[in-house]
């Protein structure tokens, strides 16, 4: 995972994904990595950004189009991740769907 | 700061700042308080969330238009704030001005 993300110009898309966790890891840690090497996998996909303070997490994906976030979504691991998220880790999520205008970046 | 942020519903814009910090405080923390107070209070502002984990900072803004971002952008305090971020506290950073075109939302 390359922090910012290293992404071309736009336009291309971003899902931001807020979520509170609730307490202890049960399994998430692992299954959270598991998604991660499997979204860089899907087609489409151009980079991931995540960090997580005191249970609240924001993690950014970006891809090229819509149709590839829809497969993604659609993707069985993913969806059976998704279940778990709700029954065992999140008291709360929020996802967005947003189309990338613009942007602009600082290097020293 | 409500996390996740309450918005409305879509369309309605996003600032994703993405950012390394360089070491040490050095004023950061006071000043980093200081804009969210000061963006709340600026018309069009819809909510802001934000996480840090090992220095790589994911802040997303929330916003009715694009003219509000950019009166954001554009505002005096924040523009100082924003010079001290190059020359002394982010060693890189990505600003990315989306347009949300959906969202869900998921609570226990």
């Amino acid at each position: 995972m390359t922090q910012p993300a290293k992404t071309p110009q736009p336009p291309y898309y971003a899902v931001i994904f807020t979520s509170q966790r609730t307490a202890g890891d049960n399994g998430y840690g692992e299954m959270a990595d598991r998604m991660v090497a499997l979204a860089e996998q899907q087609p489409g996909f151009l980079g991931v950004e995540s960090a997580r303070e005191d249970g609240l997490g924001i993690t950014v994906s970006y891809w090229e189009s819509l149709a590839a976030i829809k497969a993604w979504k659609d993707n069985v691991d993913h969806q059976q991740a998704q279940a778990k998220g709700r029954s065992d880790w999140y008291s709360r999520y929020v996802t967005r769907i947003c189309k990338v205008e613009r942007d602009y970046s600082f290097e020293v």
